[in-house]
This record gives C-alpha cells, sequence and structure tokens, in this order.
C-alpha cells in the first residue's frame, strides 16, 4: 500500500511538470490522445507491480451483495482498503462534517456523477461522500499507476461502480474511461475530471451526452488548460468549474504545505541537521517564504534571492539578507528553488558549490536547475539513495542533486492528507453548486467557484482544529455592509 | 521638539478616525471647511505649547541669504531644525537614493510645487528632494498643531518657502495656505495635499489655476474620499493620485508596523511583561496577524477570534487557538481589537474580564470597544499614567484602558521612520510621474501609482538594507514573458 | 511618581556596576562608608526634585491613627501612594499567594524585622506581607534618591515604621538607618538588607544587637561581596543568605527579561524598526541568548561574536552566524555588548562603523565599549535625547551610543514588576527559612536558599500564569527516588 | 546499506533502553556474559539478512596489498564501502579537521589501540582518524547486528585489521573480540569501548594485559556503569574516560537532536500536518524543551505537563500553557512523553483520548506510557505501518501508538551525523587525553573530559559552520582571569 502511494505522488508531480510544457504537447489524435500525466511515471518506476498477470478485464467479480458491474483488481482486497478508506476518513474531516450537515437534505439526490481522477484512499472518501449527497457515482482512473487496488476493491464493494486497477494498458486506460461513461446503461448529468481525459473521451465519443451534463469540475492545471482553450475557442458545451485555483486551495497548498515539506524532504533525503546550516533560498514567493520561514525556525541561517523589489522588501523585513546567488553560492550547504523561473542556477553556480552542497527544488517545474548542463562527460552521476543523486566533478567535489530537479515536495515527501481534504471538499461543492445552480447563473464558461464557496469550504475545516468562528451581530453586520454568512471579503482578496 | 512629535502622531490618529466618520460630517460652507482633521487634536491636548505670543504674520525675519519669502515661528531655531532634518535623512534613505539616483536628469525641472502636509523633519526631507530633482516648492501645513517650528526655520533657511507655525488659528491656517499658493507671484503646476484642504481651497478661491496644473498627489483617506466624489461628480478638474492605497504603503504599514508596535505600545504604557501572558487578538486580518506574530515570539499566548472561516483557518495553522470571545475573556491578561468592525468588545465581556486585565485597540476606528458602555455612574475612571486609565468596577474590579480604546499604535508608540520614508517616496515619484506623464496617459480621475512604480519604491528602500536583487536573464525574461525591469507581478497581485 | 521611578532605575544600575569595581573601592572608614551605590545617581540626575526644602526630620506628623513612629516627607500623600502599592500588589501576586497560603500560620510571629531597601510601591508589598506573615517591621532606605514619597506615606499611614524620603542628606541617610534600628524601643532579630549599609551600621554601633539576630537576608552583588569578606575573615556574627545568586532569579532576571527589555531599550531610545536591521549582538551567554531571540522574532539579521567555543556552537545551531567583531562591525545597523568583559567595542571598531549605527550595552558594566577612546578632541558629542548621544566624527559620519555605555535595559527601559516579585518572594521565603530554622541548620556563613525554596518561589508564580502544576504519584516519587513535593533537581542543576 | 543502518538505529535504542534496566541485569558468568544490547535487536528484526551462508571464520582473504590480518564478510565489496566512508567524511567535519590540525604532530604515535563499537561508515572515520594521528588499530563490533559490512571491508583494504560482519553468532561475536585484542601478536596499550564488552573480555581472559594499558575510553551508558561499578569496588585497574556525559554531546544530543527529530519521527511514521494540531509534551526539560520550540515553530498549539515548578516557569515564559494531563487530554491531536519517568500516560489517560489521537514517547525509556494497561483482550492492536500501531477500543475509536512507545527518536529517525561527529571527536580527544596523559594525572578511576578539551571539540565543529572564533586580547584575560585559551567556564557551568 506504502509502494502505491509512493508511486502516487511521483505521478502527481510528473503531472504538474507536463502542465509547464507548451501547448504543442497537447496530443491531436485520438489514439495518441492519452494525458501525457496518465503515463507519466512509466519509465520512472523500474519495479512495476508484477502481481499476476491475468488481466481484471477478463474476471467476472461478485460483492458480497452479488453486484458485478465493476471492474477491478481483486474484490478479496475490499476489507483491507476498507481499512484504508476509514483511516482516510479521519484525515478528512471536512467531508465528513459535510456529510453530516448536508446529508439529509441529499443535495445531489438525481446526480449521476462520472469520474476521472486517482484512485486512492482519499479519492474514496470523496466518492462515497457524493453518494452520502444523494448522487450515484461511476468511476474511472486518471492515471494507469495510481489506483491502490484494495481501495477500488472496497469501493466497487460498497456499491460504487469503478473501472480500475494498478498497471493498466493505454488500451485498458480508455476502454475503463468507456465503462465509466456508462453510456448504453444510464446518462451522466454530471462531470468531474482530473486531467481532462474523460471529458476528452466525452468530447470525441460522446458528445450528445452533453445535453444532460450541468457541468464538469476539473481539479488539474491540465485539465483547466484544455477547458480554457475550449472556451476561447468557442467549443464549450457546458459550464465549467475551475477547482485548482480556488483561494483556499492555492493559500494552504503553497505557503503551509511548502513550510513543512521542505523539512521533511532534506530530512528524508539526507538526514541533514538543520541547526546551522547555511540555506540559500531562490525566490520568496509563497512557496519560498514557506521555505524560509520553516528553515529560520528550526536554525538554518537562510539568505533570499528575488528579481521583485517588493518579495525582497519582505525578505528584509523578514529577517532575511536579500543577495545574489554568486555572491553566496560558495558558503551555502543548501540551495532550493522557489522561482517558477528557469535555470535559476546554473552550471556555473554549480561549479562554485562547496563540496557536499544540496541542490534541489521546490518550485512550479523542473526547470529551474539547469540539469542539461550537468549531463556532460567530466561529470560523473552517482546515485546514493533513491533521489538522491552525487554528481562528481573532477577534482572530486560532489553536489548532492535531490529529486533530479523535480518538486522536492512531491518527490521525497507525502502530500498531507489536509490538502487533499480541501481539495476533495472543494470538488464536492462545486459538483453541488453546479448541479443546483439556476438556469442561466453559469454559461458555457470556466469559472472559480465563489468566494462564498471558498470560505464555506474553510469553515468545514474548522471543526478538525475545535476552532470556534464568531457571528456577527445584526448591528455589525449593518456597520460593515456585509451579509452575516458572508462573504466576508471581496473576491479579488487573497 | 519631541513633545511636538507626540502631537503630530495624535494628530494623525485623530485624522485617520475622522476618515471612518459617515459622509455629512464634511463640511459645506467655507467659514467651517477646515477640515476637521487640521484642529482635531485641540481639546486633548491642554498643554498647548506657551512660547511667545506674538503672531508670526505680524513678525518680518530674513535667512541669512536675506529671502523673506516665508512665514513661520523663528528663524533662529534654523540650526537646531537643520540637525533634526539630518537625522530623518538618515532614516529615509530611499529619498537619498532618490535624489542620487535622478537628482542629475531633474525630473521636475520645471515643476512648481504647492504642498500642504504635516511639517516634520521627515517631511522636509521630502520637500528639500523635490528641490533636488528640480522642483520650486511652497508649503503649508496640514495642521494647525504639528508643525515642528524649527524645521519650519531650516526649511525657509534652505530656501523653501514655507508658511506654517504650530498654533496657528484657524484664520492663520488659511493664510498660511493662500500665501504658500501664492497666486500672486507665481503659478503652480503640480500640487501635493494631504488631508485635501488645500485643493479645496484651490477650488473655492482659484478654480483657473486648475489649467495649468498636471495633477494631485493626495496622501489621506479623507482627501482620496473627497476626491473619488469629486470623480463621481464629474468635478475633477486634473488627474489625481492616491498614494494611500499603493501597494508598498499597505503592506508595510500594517503587516509589519503592528506587528512592532503592539510591543512598544504595551510596554511603554503598562511595563508589561509579555512572557506567559494570555493575550486574546479580536480579528486576523493584516493587523492582528502583525500582533499575533510578535507576541507569539515574545513568549504569549495567544488566542484568535475570528469572523471570517478563512482568516480563521490561517490563525489555525499558524498556530493560534480560534475561539469566541466569550469562551477566553474571563482569563485572559489583554485584550486588543484589531478587526474594523464594531463593539467587538461589548459591556457584557468587560463585566467578566478579570482584575488587571488590559483592553486596547489596533484597528480602524475607536468604535471596536463599546465606550460609551463604560460612561456609566457604577463605573468609577481613574487615569493613572498618561493614556492609561484605570476603570474600576463597583467591586473593585479593575480594568485597564489604553489611549481611551483610540488606536495604540499612533497614540502610544511612534510612526517609524521606515513607513514614513515609504509613503514620502511615493507621494514624490507620484508626483515625477503626474508631472512628466505624456498628454493623455491620465484623465480626470482618481489613480493609483501604477505597479512599476511601486515596485520602484521598494526598490530604493533595499539599499539600506544592503540587499540585492537577482537581474533577470534575457532568456528568463522571455521564458516568463515579462519585462526585464518589471512590473513583476499583475496589478491585482498582493 | 513616574519620575522617581527613572531615578531608582538608574540607581540601581549604578550601584550594579559599582559592584564590578575592585576592591580598594570598598570604603573603610565610618565616615565615608556610606555606599557608593546609595548616592551614585547624584552627579547624573541634575533635575533633583525641588519640592519644600523643609526637612521632614523637623516635622511632626501623625498617621489618621494617632501613631508618628515614622519619619517621611508628607503623610497627606498617603491615599495617592496606597494606590500605587494596590497596583503593585497586582503585578505581584506571588507575595499576594503567599499572604493566604501562610498568612494563618503567622510564620513570622515574633518577628522583628529591620530593613534597607529602596522604598516604592513594590518593596512596599513585601513590607506589608512580612507584617501579614506576622511580623514587625521598621524600614529604611538604601538609596537617597530612590524613596518614592507618597509610598512611604502609605506604610507609615499602614502602620510600618518607615524612615524614608526622597533626597535625603548623607546625614539623613545614616539619621534615618539608626532611628530604623531603633535600639531604644526594640530589639530586631531578623535583617534584610540591601547594599550592606544596614549590616555595616550594625557593625560599627551596634554590635551587641547580633546576639538576638537569627541572620541577614542580602540582596545585592555589593552587600553579598561584603557578606563573603567578612566571613572570609571570620567576622561573621550570624548566618546571612544570599538572596542575589538564587536559581529563579538569575534564570528569570537574564534570559527572559532581557529578551524583553533589549526591543523596549532600542525602540524607546531610537524609534528603531527591527525589520531587516543588521544587528551585532557580542557574546552568547544567557543575556546575548535572550537579545538574540527577541531580535530575530522580530526580523532582525543577527550576528554573533563568542570567545567560548561551547557558546558559539550554540550559536550557529540557533541559527546565528559566528564571526568575529571586524568582519561585519562596517555593514551593522546595531552593535550590541553582552559579555561582561572589557573593552569588547574598542575606537578601532568604533571608527570604521558606517552613519548611524546603534551602540549600546547589555552586559555587567559599562566597562564593553571603550568610551575613554570616544572622549578625545576631534570627535563632537551631541546629546540628542535623553540617553541618546550622537558622537560625530570629523568627516560628519556619526555614531549613536546610547546610555553612555551604561546597562541599556535599566537606563532606557523599565526592571519588569515581574523580576521584582521573584528578588521580592525569594527575600520573604529567606526570612522565613532564617527565622524558623533550627538551631544549628545554618552556622556563621554565607548561604544560598536551598532548591527547594527556589522551587516554591517558582510554584507561588505560577497561578498568575493559570499554570498546573502535576503531582507525582506515590509509584512515581518511588521509581524517580525524590520527594512528592521536590527539591526535584539536584542543587546544581540550572 | 540503509537497511543496514536502519538496524543500527533500533539497536542504539534497544541499548539504551537496557540502561535503564535494574542492575540484576548486569551478566555473571562468561558464558551468558554477552551483553544484552549486542543482541538485542535479534527478535525484533525478523528479516535478518539472508547473504550466502558460508561463515567469514571459514574464508581466507586478502586485500590487494596481500594482507590478510582480519576477518569480515567480503573483501570485494571494499569500493562501495569507501564510497560510504567518503560521504561519513563530509558529515564528520571536526574529525577532518583535526586530522589537518594535529596529523602532522602524530599524538597517537606508538598508540595501539583496540576498539569494539559499531561498525559504521561514521566509526570507520573515526578509527581512519586514530591511523592518521599515529595509532595502530584493531577492532571488533560492539554488536552482532550493526555491522556494514562493505564498510568492513573498506577498513581491511585500508588496514584497519578489523573482525566483524552483520549476523555473527555469539561464537562469533567473542572469538572476533578475541582476534581484535590479538595477543598473541602484540600488545594494545589503549582501549575504546562502547558497551563495556571488549573490557569484560580483557578482564576475564588477559587481565596482565593491563599493565601495558593507559586508559579505557567508554562511551555507552552501559559500560560506564559498569566503570563506576568497578571503581567502586576498588577492582578498575587502569584510568577510564566517560565519554558518555561531556557537556557537549549532552548538550547538543538532547536539545538540538530532539527539536529536529519530533519533527521528523512524527512525519515519517503519520504525514501529518503540524499546523493548528494541538499538541501536548509531557516534561518541559531539555528534551521537551526541543520537542516544544519545533513544534510551536511549526504551528502547532503546545501545551505542557511539569511537576518541577521551575520547569514550568520557564514554560510559561515561553509561551506555552502548563496543565495537567487530565485537562486537555480529550482535545489534544498528540501526545509526547519527555519525562524520563514512569507511567505518565496511564490507561486512565488513554482512554479518554480523542479519536485518531497519536502517543509517543520522546523520553529515556519505554516505561512513559503504560504499554501494560494497553494489553488487554477488549482492545485489539492493528499494526498500520511500521512502527505504527493503531489501538482499537470497542466503541471502535483508534489510539494511533508509535514505535510501541519506544524512543520516537531512535525508532522512527535517524541519529543525525552531527551527533556522531561530536561524540567521535570526543572520543578521538579522551584518548589522546589518556596515552598523553603525565604519570599520575589520572588515577584508577573514572573521569570525564576536562572542561577544556569538551571546548576543544566544540571549536572543532566551528569551522562546519564556517564560524569564526573571537579571540580574547591579553588585557581581557587579565581582566576575565582566565586563560586565552580556556577553560572560558567553570566545570560545573552547562
Amino acid at each position: 500500500m506504502f509502494f502505491l502511494f509512493q508511486q502516487q505522488i511521483q505521478l502527481t508531480e510528473e503531472k504538474q511538470e507536463f502542465n509547464k510544457r507548451p501547448i504543442k504537447a497537447v496530443p491531436c489524435s485520438l489514439a495518441r490522445s492519452i494525458s501525457q500525466s496518465s503515463i507519466d511515471s512509466h519509465s520512472s518506476v523500474g519495479s512495476a507491480s508484477s502481481e499476476d498477470e491475468n488481466s481484471p478485464r477478463n474476471k467476472v467479480q461478485k460483492t458480497s451483495k452479488g453486484v458485478s458491474d465493476f471492474c477491478i483488481k481483486n474484490i478479496k482486497q475490499a476489507d483491507f482498503g476498507r481499512r484504508e478508506i476509514c483511516i482516510a476518513e479521519q484525515e478528512m474531516p471536512a467531508l465528513m462534517v459535510l456529510r453530516k450537515k448536508v446529508g439529509g437534505e441529499k443535495p445531489l439526490a438525481g446526480a449521476k456523477v462520472i469520474g476521472c481522477t486517482h484512485i486512492t484512499a482519499q479519492t474514496a472518501v470523496l466518492m462515497e461522500t457524493l453518494s452520502v449527497l444523494g448522487a450515484q457515482c461511476r468511476w474511472a482512473a486518471c492515471n494507469i499507476f495510481s489506483t491502490q487496488n484494495a481501495v477500488a476493491a472496497a469501493l466497487a464493494e460498497g456499491g460504487t461502480a469503478v473501472f480500475a486497477w494498478k498497471g493498466e494498458s493505454e488500451d485498458d486506460f480508455w476502454w475503463c474511461i468507456d465503462r465509466c461513461i456508462g453510456a448504453e446503461i444510464w446518462e451522466p448529468n454530471v462531470v468531474l475530471d482530473d486531467g481532462g481525459d474523460l471529458t476528452h473521451w466525452l468530447y470525441k465519443k460522446y458528445p450528445t451526452l452533453f445535453k444532460n451534463i450541468r457541468g464538469i469540475v476539473e481539479e488539474s492545471v491540465t485539465g483547466v488548460y484544455r477547458l480554457y482553450q475550449l472556451s476561447k475557442a468557442g467549443k464549450l458545451c457546458v459550464p465549467a468549474m475551475n477547482v485548482n485555483d480556488s483561494v483556499t486551495k492555492q493559500k494552504f497548498d503553497t505557503l503551509y504545505c511548502c513550510k513543512e515539506l521542505i523539512l521533511d524532504g532534506l530530512k528524508r533525503t539526507t538526514d541533514m541537521m538543520f541547526g546551522g546550516k547555511q540555506v540559500l533560498v531562490c525566490g520568496y514567493g509563497e512557496v519560498g517564504k514557506g521555505c524560509c520561514a520553516a528553515l529560520k525556525a528550526l536554525g538554518a541561517v537562510v539568505y533570499v534571492t528575488e528579481v521583485d523589489p517588493i518579495c525582497a522588501l519582505q525578505a528584509c523585513m523578514d529577517g532575511f539578507r536579500v543577495i545574489q546567488l554568486s555572491e553566496v553560492v560558495q558558503h551555502v550547504d543548501v540551495v532550493i528553488t522557489c522561482t517558477g523561473n528557469k535555470h535559476v542556477v546554473a552550471r556555473e553556480h554549480l561549479d562554485r558549490m562547496k563540496n557536499g552542497c544540496i541542490v534541489c527544488n521546490m518550485g512550479h517545474s523542473n526547470t529551474e536547475i539547469d540539469l542539461a548542463s550537468l549531463r556532460t562527460e567530466e561529470l560523473r552521476w552517482e546515485r546514493v539513495r533513491p533521489q538522491v543523486d552525487h554528481i562528481v566533478w573532477p577534482d572530486g567535489r560532489r553536489i548532492v542533486l535531490l529529486a533530479e530537479g523535480r518538486l522536492l515536495n512531491l518527490s521525497c515527501s507525502t502530500v498531507p492528507p489536509f490538502v487533499l481534504s480541501v481539495t476533495a471538499t472543494t470538488q464536492a461543492l462545486a459538483l453541488i453548486e453546479l448541479y443546483n445552480a439556476p438556469e442561466g447563473r453559469y454559461k458555457r464558461d470556466v469559472y472559480l467557484l465563489p468566494k462564498k464557496m471558498d470560505e464555506y469550504v474553510a469553515s468545514l475545516h474548522l471543526p478538525g482544529f475545535e476552532a470556534h468562528l464568531t457571528e456577527l451581530t445584526d448591528e455589525q453586520t449593518k456597520y460593515l455592509g456585509i451579509g452575516k454568512h458572508g462573504p466576508f471579503k471581496p473576491n479579488y482578496y487573497r
């Protein structure tokens, strides 16, 4: 199970990086239209699971209730998968609160949801929440490697029509999506997609289904990009909700997660002690702010590079020396990139680093460190541990490169359940909003979740902290000129 | 000198509070049109300076060079004032850098600036910077009490035509503004206002001057409000620049200053030790975030109240218990309001506080604590120190109220030169922009400083921290799709 | 009142500095035997209070109950003084708890205490606590300037035989002490001294009284030094308790107070903003640790110098660059000495500091900065504010020297009531211990307070923080091999 | 390699716990005298390495130079082992500095060292440092599982006579020690022991060797305990140095390591997010202080329990609520024990914890949590991951127990190289001291490293931080009355 999870992480990362690639990477013919993200980990995961080779497509399995409308690896793993889901439920209290709060109202009664996401314990909690809220669900995997087979078994046993297993072939992938849509036996009316493959398949094979579909909820950067392209081209047939850019997700995903994951990623890969280490953080945006705060708190001496004077001034006021990379690169013990920029750490910098300097990336792509410049003959690469390479200069000097310059937080750490919870809750609310919105509220365009729902997502996470909100009095709402239940801030406020 | 400065602070505060008042407070007839902010400290400052009673208007004074186009208290104080200005120059390095950087280009050559601001060592640095950049300046005070006489003397001796002294009458106030405009002897072409009185006078008496005026730079909330009203009414004759809401000012004014001033304000008034104290901070916006961070760092146990779930969730993630006021009010040692809301601390809360509890306000008005509810017969007020009242309940219990619920940071601390520097630099750049903008760039409307200039203000403050910006390479600017010298972030980014 | 308090602070400081002087400074003849600390502020406090010149010694005053066994400035100030005492009581909850806890047992019943300390609202709480515990008290001032007259009045009115006023002559000083001893009318049996003058007088004039005296409690470094000298010389007639070196006092006095006072001292004198400032702290002992922690938390970039490699390594692990003064002295904005050493900041360093650099001392004497080297002809000193001098180099460069190199925490800030409370509680417990100790427990030697009583002092301060101690179970005390009520740590543990 | 290392960790832990057991555990007959620590991981490590079963004792191997005085698994692994040693050298710069500083002087010239420690890359750096300093070394393993075979190969290839492999039998264990002593071919003159088994064997079989042995350096708590027992019984034949209790080791091992390892241990086992979590830390000694500081910095709300009022007061001043366990146990998300006490968390507390509460131990033994009380029929234990058990109450509530209550920092994290470096450096200096001490400096007793050498160990670690010590001037050493090169603090100072 742990192994599976590790894989999922890696996949997620690859996908994000993919999303940064230029447009031409988007496939054009059907045969090649499986998204890059769906298979991206193929080469990097050498130790592919070697369970039995009998394809699930050839097996007939039944749940304990005799249902067989699903296709997974092995229904017998359901108990084990259920335990994983139970654990995940504890990590995602917001969805559990949502079940309690609006479960009675069944806001998704009548909803026929088709979904295409990673299939893990956490997404299982989302699917089963949708069911509690009244929806019927059919589900496929958005990645051929990331499915947790036991979880899929538990979902099937629990009544979700799930079509997914770890290690699908490309043909399997589309077959599963097709079965998930289930056009012969029902008509979906809402779509929850992560990566755009399901949406793509609908467009290609079942365009007529869109007349009954009230909207698409899309989670990934790639998928959102595709939707905006469709919208721009006037080809978007239904409203779509961009969940990726909701305030709550962005705010917590960047600052708070990076703050914790930088420590975790460095520790798991290098066992380094933070106290007294000189660390250079390139970029003082949200990611950089999180990294700097955590490292400072643990006793590192942190330097910052910035191109934007406003962020630079913030770094100063927060107690960090703002310098140019070349000024300190020969002294520091660790270099971390968080810029979203390209070739921030270039060969000339790497040439001057001291022996044992650790180099890693927390930014938005794997371009921040100029890796190509290190793929030269005179340098020797040694893989010393998983995700850890030593690059050895002719004079014996070693640079420690983590995750080959890919995202440290995703490659060498674990996405915290809290973030998954925020995302899943936002997806659920987006679905409810799209499904229940009165005719005309949403056009054939891409929307952000309304501020008020963002606030609601946040409010659902407060009980997990035993946090108690204060309610405005009538006098106060009048004084402030806002509603008693929000939105409390303007839409642009972040 | 110190005393004067204290007064200025208080005035600033009063003004801000005034700005929150409803529109009807804005005066309508000329006789009453001196702005409330110009006289606001009158009653509260009992110990008015009792220097000689001979009005400056009746005196003829000359600088050492024989110039007499000014009207101040006593030209002989020039040396002392000059020293104060020298000290202030060190606190405002950005303006000094600006002098060096663009002083040679004389971007204000030909500019005839009339200004109406507080006249202090810090604003003197601004005025003299404008001169170095090529401008001629005439200046009046925007408040009848806040003028530092020695500084005014030094300015006059240095060649600025200044008309101001501490303790002007209302008649003096308008007389000084009128002399500053100096319509008989020159024609101003740019306006720098703080509070709107100068602009008001121009509208009333010299509307024809506007044909030569390229724009108004306005610093205060009140003044900005007036300008927006004029604009809405279609009566704004020239472009205006709203300096108050520039990113740089807002960002640093709130978070960083409040972070430091909450400690200073509490310490100066009560000598309390922070370690181990239980503190309740109402509101987790920028001000609340600053207060909480500082108090936590000094060892206080901090609780937060919030109405907005997103801010509440941030408070949780930052390590603060989010509770309702009534849950802990009987246990805490200090209550600080930072909500911008009304009656956040009500009589029912005050009734339950423990003996010796300190109550103060860091928010945007003096309405956050329900003071009226404390002005009742059964409670005894004792002034134990300046800005510190004990309110004594019939059972002997005492609440310690600071600054009568007005802004602690302004009443019991000192606005840091750094903030004044950011503001003054922004004013200078706004003047340059308006004065040099090509015909048509600005219409008769109210504008925010362009993002790029905000970034420039920040960049001018970096040398003071020995901070070194990184410059983008050509490859990187192309990759990011932004200019080499910014703007680095979209306008809406904060 | 505030003015008086300021003076006391200054005196305290002078005294501490005095204590560092070599032995020969200790006076030898009676005529000169008033301790240096008792008059030390004389020259520095120019603005001596000019109340009426009629000596209290010539006045006959009576309390409302007709008592006249006291000698103070003006009994009519009693009400005002009582309010100050009431406020102080809130700041010293430990003594109030002590009153409640053991007040009923009257552990000082029969004790006749003579005391010689500063006479302030805080020491008044101590005296009245002793009374509640059963003691009779007679009191004199240990410094001719530090007496708060109103407090003395309130004490007299309350029944304490107090002999002290602000501005005593040297003759007055000894007269008051003599009256306090009150040999004609009673026989003291315990002594509470602060500075050793009372002890000195007893030795000189009333050696026979020692036969009834159970011991001396001494608070000051000077006084303790004298006692150790007496002990060494075999001349100590009674047991003495060294309160100055108790764990609780040392631990909290240094780390926690310095942590808060460095911020306060810098802010009150210079209004500087801490964010982004580069600060050099010389010495990483307890004082340095406190200063560094506070400044780092407020956003300063802090460098440390050290001579001891163990402390240096701690500084590294805590996230501070350890460098030599000469490496960064030309870049930093503030230099703070906390070494206990001599001439740590020398003229050669001062010559290289940048314009506007602030220099101050938090260490144990005024020798850390080589001030003599600055008293040369080519440098100009300008006093710009109280406690703030600009030292101007021939090229116009200015160094900002605070408190003339004396202790910033004492000169430019306020000793927090919390520290005064710890000290006073320790004094009270030491008195109880000495008074009640069985014959033979204490010889004619100088003792530290037993660990267990140190722990008791700490425990009395916990309710003020609403802190709840855990009690060991019988099983646990057995496992750990310690008593249920302590001592919990060995004597040497700090 | 990684797997081996994990094992070593576990062993270390078991050993420490062993050390707390009562005296009777100390073996008495030779047959049983292998120390418990030497085999302790046997049962817990099920997946024993199943390399080839041919015992190294039967193989004849030669280094590339033809040497065969060693016995290890496989000399061909030398290259791989050398790389591990190279990496370790970077983590232990102090030893490398020591090589450079005193390597030329050969302070161990003539020293014949026999050693018995874990054989890992880190201890290899120690051994080879001793060689560089002039010593000849023979080495055996102190634990039958912890040897890194490749490292042993590299040591042998490098010229160290090493007798050790992973998975020794008990008979192998003593055979290796015997060969290490090598009595037939040389006479050792210094002993470096970790656990006391080597010393034990010398006492039993080669007591006459002691006449040439200048001393024993002992690292472990167990070994030190045995030495003190021998000393007390008058049976210690040579001086011994207690390295375990040196200031440097204790100071950094507790505070700084625990500060980092609590985060790592929790993250690796549970992936929990720290922000907003309510954490209860039992005990505010050095370990507790480290845990609290780290968790607070990462955004947790931390509560403290204490029995000692002085530590409790420190917790207050540092900003932590001090409460009793029972007050908050039902609200917290994590409970961490750091008391050194017994049954701090009892069944009654566990019964009241909320679902999903994490319980772990950072203290000095596995007795802090009353585990026996959880081994009852009504509770179900589920192992969900390595080191993570869910204990399920009849009502379905789950408690998450980490490392079965053993030391989290050792079980679920990695001892940082920095700590190993401090220890190894101290061992090297202790050897040098004992070997070079003039006759009579050390008697047949157990000694702590002199303060000055402690300071030297610290100083050797400073270059790794690019820290620059300040040297006292002659004037200053005179003023302070200490030597120019220390010791800078009294021996008792910690």
